[in-house]
């Protein structure tokens, strides 16, 4: 088997770069492996194998011997030997678990040292190609293997990333150049797909979404003869690494392919285009593991067209899918869109639990709802939406984004990796225990297994794949947090860092504080207070502190001379009002309200004094400057690091702060401007304000 | 010769449709046309001939037949009997003007009626063409022309429209459609361009810029063997119709087609290329009239670059082109776009002036500044720039805009001709009499004849060319206050209406007060007192109060809780004291300040009291609620035109008002909410802001 850890390829490996690393005795482990209970020749199982060696060879420059135990037909026509003796000479040895001992559930594995030999047991050949990137991952994080004792199973059964690329080739919030799937409407597969792949399998994605959400063009077509050959060949490519390949659906397809008239998810022309359609589907593309649906948002066709429910549309598709195994995955991002901002007591927030909470359990068993974090849309701050924890008989899936659409363009540095632990660790109160966000979507509170986590990608084919390199915390981070959910994003971290940077230490820490301070950094500098928006419209890069004041998105921060905020109390929208107890009791007073989440369920006054003592206004300027402060201390920990990283990476790196910078202070100063302005009291302590 | 006045071509002819009219005695005049001292084989004589047959066939259903005077060679081989007799039968005489005897100046023309027979007498070929035009409005406004007598000679030697078309077919700041002078880099030259020249001829049109003055990608090739046959038979076809023919030109050319280091202006090899590139310029396209140059502006490159004034860029182009009779057309809109809002030392207004004033008599000769009505960008209201009557040694042009980029986007009704008549007005004292911008522009207060006038166009591929069909006033009334500065914006609808629409006189009167309330009304709905701006960055059309408060553009209004405008007297940019006296004391003090523009000049309290008693914050308020009104009260008006238009046009501009009603109403709401939450001061009537 081959190795070329410095192969150019034209993009980066990322945390599989493979480098070379200090030893620390893990060597002697990677003399001769064996392989028991698996066959070699298993796709997955022959991928999982390949990256050992070609980890192995770079990081510690060794090459693996492996042999099949008892597989005489297996790995030998790549060349190596087979020896169908006793494993005993073997220094790592490969076995599947027999049934679920020592808690090996599926897709989980353990690795163990003892006198000198690793044992690497797997459920499952998933669970062995998650094994054999765990312990890379050690090697590459410099620890000494003597003495590890590690069980891990996944916590979410599906770990998902959505790519809203289209066919033009253009991504939808993309940051990180053009789309790597896609280009002037035909279907990519080359090699950077397989590396695609081996990434995201390496931190546990099992579940990939290729195309945007908003399925328009030529992407319609992606579920026809046009498309199935390059489409199958990604999907093969995808289920070499245990990746279930997945298509977002127009929901309208029955109609501008079919040439129905109708796409009512009742009419029996309709139930019959789509049965027929998704045998053709499944057949063609053996690793389909279903579809993502956007109905009835923001523009997209649905099913209340025709007087339907959601419940009806989901589950139309989903009786077509069943048969092949296929789920289908439905979003809950349906609000009114075209609202009139002199309305106020129409409330996006409340938009998701209104259309979905009257349905729950009308759900078939294979729909899932796809539930954004929070009720409004992937901003800095939310809420968590109520719908988690609110629907009590309906299978749910989280959607985050790390795009940063909201959150910096991939140009401001963003780790939200600490966002999502907040959102999976609230508690819902949707039974007396274990009613955590993280419970509801593991499936452990309803039992599930169609359940699960989906991020929106941040990924293009920019040379290092996510814009700036500091990005790639996130899609790291995403599929280790999705996969074991206990991990702190600290923790995340010291594995990423010196896996795509260095296992030097002050490398490590100083990108560590970068990373970890730099959500509340980007809070601080932007929208204050949970309130969101206040972001140049459609762009969605910099501040525009009035840019969807006066639209029609719902979106609204309502400040006028003497406070900001909207109401959602019981006084106000009543959305407050959607949670389980005590969530909606804490939320519906100002009092017991998180400070952080003030403005987005009360309208305050300016001098309203915080529990730091603070007038409002004086928290929003100080706030502002403190996060620009901040900024710069981050852009200048960065500064220390050259020499230290890659040079190209530091460099780019270094100009993104510059960019960020710029940002920030654009940001404090508009926003102190703007509250100034209108708000006629000044900073206490004399800043420049505007 | 034929005439079809029915012809279906795709597109409209406009106010030359030439449709059946009233008689009212005028066929009488046609029986017999003779033609005295003009070649009839003359390209524009025969362009004058033709529009006449044409235009009396199809309003007076006569055939007109033409007879040149001792013009053995002249119009016979087009199929016209040729007398070599008295005209003493001919009930229209046309004949070229002796000298000057009567006052008809170039371009000018005479027209009698005596005795039952017409005398239509012409300084040249020009003349007879603009001749030809008057007498056929006058046909179709069903004037009776016994009696007639009349005298005309243009103002402006320059009447040019400048198109911004792009090769691509895409239009800057365009609002009708696709350009009908490129599409996918390439030249058009149909029958849409022969009707173009006609349709901009007929009012007295005789310079036309083709393309965009940012001139970027292959339009930067249009001055090379690439494009000159295609550009040299356009050139031809407005030959025909007395238009001299203009290119918009990228400074960096010798630098992008000639391969030069620089573009310094006073560099030998740039000084030669240029004279190679004119000369060949003007041998292969010899209807060339000269080149419009945008350089050092907002992103386009100049003579800045390499430390040279703007004279020295625009004279040293001039002297290359002066072989030829060309002329060079420098825009004056120069100013720092990359502006940081926080300045309030820098002020846009001021840079025109400051940047051109102090080379005033430095320009050669066959240079012309071409200068903005006002010192920022074509808003609703703007005070007159400075640098017009501020220049004292230098040829200017004024630059009007009818393409309506922040006047409604021909979608909201926008009669501009009342504008540019308060321009043309206003007294730049630059000497103690005849010292008005149109003294300036005309050549009378210099004795210049490189002067003039143009405006940005408002037409594109549409089928009636201009978006809205009312849009057509402003086409037409340009062209028409072009040639006759006297004439007043009714009287230029009492012509054009009877010509595009309906001698009805409800339907003049009734479109009449549509277009002469349009400009206040739009004023009213929109941005207060002439702060202007207040719009949707980069689109130009709709409300954001603060859209471009925090940018770079140097447009701000500087709104705080207690007031709001910009101050530019003594106290402030000192922008005021660059107007002449009295101008500059008048705007310069706050009492005397005209208050349609008070906001322009001054920071004014929302409380200050204005002289109609009210309020600032309360004729903010009122001003928005009437505009609405108005609004609603035209499209009433228009709804009364059922039946008396043409169905296809009354729907168009029907739905055109709605959407007006809309966009009005948001700015209304908008406008009011953002000053009620900023100042806190309630509408005195307590009407809805929200």
């Amino acid at each position: 088997m081959k190795s070329d850890p410095k192969e150019q390829k034209g993009w980066s490996q990322l945390w599989l770069k493979y480098d070379r690393k200090r030893d620390n005795g893990n060597g002697n482990y990677f003399e001769r492996a064996a392989v028991q209970g698996f066959d070699c020749e298993d796709r997955v199982v022959r991928s999982a194998l390949k990256e050992l060696s070609h980890g192995v060879r770079g990081m510690l420059g060794r090459t693996v011997e492996i042999i099949a135990l008892k597989e005489p037909d297996g790995f030998g026509k790549s060349g190596e030997r087979v020896e169908p003796s006793a494993s005993s000479d073997a220094s790592l040895l490969i076995k599947k678990a027999e049934g679920t001992e020592r808690g090996i559930r599926p897709e989980g594995y353990a690795i163990r040292e003892e006198k000198g030999r690793l044992t690497l047991e797997a459920a499952d050949e998933k669970g062995l190609l998650y094994a054999v990137f765990h312990l890379l991952r050690l090697i590459a994080m410099e620890r000494g293997l003597a003495g590890t004792d590690i069980l891990c199973c996944p916590d979410n059964p599906l770990r998902m990333y959505d790519h809203w690329d289209n066919m033009d080739g253009s991504i939808e919030r993309g940051y990180s150049g053009r789309s790597f799937f896609f280009e002037s409407d035909q279907v990519i597969v080359d090699e950077r797909t397989r590396d695609y792949a081996r990434l995201v399998s390496s931190v546990g994605i099992n579940a990939v979404v290729i195309n945007n959400v908003n399925v328009k063009q030529a992407a319609t077509w992606l579920i026809t003869d046009r498309y199935f050959e390059k489409a199958a060949q990604m999907a093969e490519i995808f289920a070499d690494y245990g990746i279930r390949f997945f298509l977002s659906l127009n929901y309208a397809a029955c109609m501008e392919l079919g040439g129905l008239s109708s796409a009512d998810p009742l009419d029996p022309e309709v139930i019959a285009w789509w049965q027929g359609k998704m045998k053709e589907c499944f057949e063609k593309i053996p690793n389909l593991g279903g579809f993502l649906v956007k109905a009835d948002s923001e523009g997209r066709p649905g099913p209340f067209t025709y007087g339907r429910t959601q419940a009806d549309g989901a589950n139309m598709l989903a009786d077509a899918v069943r048969p092949y195994g296929g789920i289908i995955i439905w979003r809950c991002f349906v609000y009114n869109c075209t609202q009139d901002w002199r309305d106020r007591k129409t409330d996006r927030a409340r938009a998701g639990y209104d259309n979905f909470i009257g349905m729950d359990g009308d759900y078939h068993e294979n729909v899932i709802l796809q539930i954004k974090n929070g009720p409004m849309d992937f901003q800095i701050r939310e809420p968590v939406s109520p719908l988690l924890g609110g629907l009590s008989k309906t299978n749910q899936m989280l959607e985050v984004q790390i795009a940063q659409e909201y959150t910096g363009h991939q140009i401001d540095v963003c780790y939200l990796i600490p966002m999502f632990k907040e959102v999976l660790d609230f508690h819902t109160y949707c039974r007396p225990e274990a009613d955590t966000v993280a419970d509801v979507i593991s499936g452990r509170v309803m039992g599930n297994q169609n359940a699960g986590i989906a991020a929106v990608c941040n990924t293009g084919n920019d040379e290092n794949w996510t814009g700036s390199d500091l990005a790639a915390a996130n899609l790291y981070g995403f599929g280790r947090l999705a996969f074991q959910t206990s991990l702190s994003a600290e923790e995340i971290l010291e594995e990423w860092i010196p896996q795509q940077f260095s296992a030097d230490r002050e490398v490590i820490d100083t990108i560590k504080k970068i990373l970890l301070t730099s959500r509340e950094t980007y809070e601080k500098y932007t929208s204050p207070l949970g309130i969101g928006w206040m972001v140049t419209p459609h762009e969605h890069y910099g501040c525009s502190v009035d840019g969807y004041e006066y639209s029609r998105w719902g979106t609204y921060h309502r400040a006028d001379h003497l406070g900001i905020g909207v109401d959602r109390s019981d006084q106000g929208t009543g959305y407050a009002l959607q949670y389980h107890e005590p969530n909606a009791s804490m939320y519906n007073s100002m009092e017991t309200c998180p400070e952080e989440l003030l403005l987005f369920f009360h309208h305050v006054p300016y001098n309203y004094i915080l529990r730091t003592g603070k007038t409002l206004i004086q928290h929003i300027y100080d706030s502002h400057f403190e996060g620009v402060e901040e900024a710069e201390a981050s852009a200048a920990a960065w500064d220390t690091l050259e020499g230290k990283v890659e040079e190209k990476t530091f460099r780019l790196v270094q100009e993104r702060f510059q960019r960020q910078l710029y940002n920030a202070r654009e940001w404090r100063d508009q926003v102190n401007s703007y509250f100034y302005r209108k708000s006629g009291i000044p900073d206490e302590k004399g800043r420049d304000i505007y």
